[in-house]
């Protein structure tokens, strides 16, 4: 299948490089050193994101915010003015839902088709093809789209309606960012009182404080093991997503708030490029 | 062996009951219409604290709060009042840890032994002998103790000396209250951005997000039913303790301290008999 794949980051290009190697032809655009070995695997370096556009039948993006998304979407040369109807163009940046639902319309509106599917999983779960995918849009369109899911991760759900994708990326990383916070000060409070981290954080996993961070990032903290892991800097991102999407809502989130705050001192400290782990030493 | 018994509330009757059951003669006190099937079962009524003391070889308190303890075991007829030397105290409520230490070194000053052994699991953890039990005090005493505790619960650690038994069920009571707040503020967000929640936390399951409370208070808070399981006025309780010694020890909660905020405006509500999955509605 000829597949446009536009931002060749740390999750980019693994994921690229897994869709080269089931054979499909790959349009890359702004091809830098990093992701030269793609393009000597077979892939085509294009001048635009609307060069892209005109090459392939599918076009997947994978982009730092929603500012990129527009550009390269919407902007001079971009995408859009590159397509023609029929084509699909699937986001996989982790973006704002509410913007989401109004790039797909616009998209809609070329005759173009269009699914959100941002990941999780990191760099680790992009080189391993074990990524989780959460996916926003039409079931016919899933379907279409899902033996290209298939070779970048695992775990993959159409959530709902274009947009719903990028709403499950968010509550995924509030609930992910609450629950560090939720075992940093439990930490805290144990090692401020006097007693054993290591031995309580043991003797909680066996209850109802049992989650995937307090076994995984629980343990980092303990150890002092930062090393990424999900760097504080991206988690940072998704929370002002999450704060930007609640306040056209008009909806409450007084502990995202706060953990978004202390991501800023994390940042001020120098602990963006850290593990998420590390924001307990934001308390 | 002859074991006191005092503090006959929702989950004392039923951990009496397995002790009796398991042949110990027990010495009771404040006995009412809801623990006199105790005593038909051959539990002993006394008149005091002090009597319960001067019966049994070990007491065990079952109580609400800090206050509870100080006064059964210091004030007027209280246990401290009937022990001998070599009589073994053990507190199962869920107290201050820095009160705890203090307890225990007035109780030593009198050739007596203390274990603080708070619970978590509940009135069903309670009634079915599975609760956790977390437990601070000297390694040969809590050896001492342990046939006891199995006959109450399942997953029974020593956490390490005196009161650290407390500090792990303060940071456990943290964690789950945190963590509750976690996939409040995710799922509120997920519905009201518009995407069924239901399918959004079956996909969370599968990543970093997972958790015990995902599933089993995720679940509650999608179905509504917020039958107790544990209250929010009893987990109000415990955060205080927590937010106290925070500020006797000098240390920074703040998603405690604002989820604090949270019940208080549950209580407020009404909602304080209701299971701590409904904290969603205090957003």
């Amino acid at each position: 299948m000829k597949i446009g794949f536009i931002g060749l980051g740390v999750m980019g290009r693994p994921m690229a490089q897994h869709l080269i190697e089931a054979g499909h032809e790959l349009y890359l655009h702004r091809v830098k050193p990093a992701s030269a070995h793609l393009v000597e695997g077979g892939a085509t370096a294009c001048a635009s994101a609307s060069e892209v556009a005109r090459s392939a039948d599918i076009i997947i993006l994978m982009l730092p915010d929603t500012q990129d998304v527009e550009q390269v979407l919407f902007g001079e040369d971009g995408v859009v003015s590159g397509v023609e109807p029929g084509k699909l163009i699937i986001d996989m940046s982790s973006i704002s839902p509410l913007a989401t639902k109004e790039f797909a319309a616009r998209v809609a509106s070329r005759g173009c088709d269009y699914l959100d599917a941002p990941v999780s999983g990191g760099e680790v779960g992009a080189q391993a093809a074990s990524l989780t995918i959460m996916v926003g849009g039409k079931p016919e369109i899933f379907e279409r789209a899902r033996p290209l899911f298939e070779r970048m991760g695992k775990n993959i759900t159409l959530i709902g309606g274009v947009g719903d994708g990028q709403i499950a990326k968010v509550a995924n990383q509030i609930v992910v960012a609450l629950n560090i916070q939720a075992v940093s000060e439990a930490l805290r409070f144990t090692i401020g009182a006097g007693a054993d981290p290591a031995v309580v954080r043991k003797a909680l996993m066996g209850g109802f404080a049992a989650s995937r961070v307090l076994e995984v990032h629980g343990e980092r903290m303990i150890n002092e093991t930062f090393e990424p892991g999900f760097r504080i800097r991206l988690h940072h991102k998704d929370l002002s997503l999450a704060l930007e999407s609640a306040r056209l809502l008009q909806l409450m989130l007084p502990n995202t708030a706060i953990v978004h705050q202390l991501m800023n001192g994390a940042l001020a400290k120098g602990l963006g490029e850290k593990d998420h782990a590390a924001l307990i030493h934001a308390l």
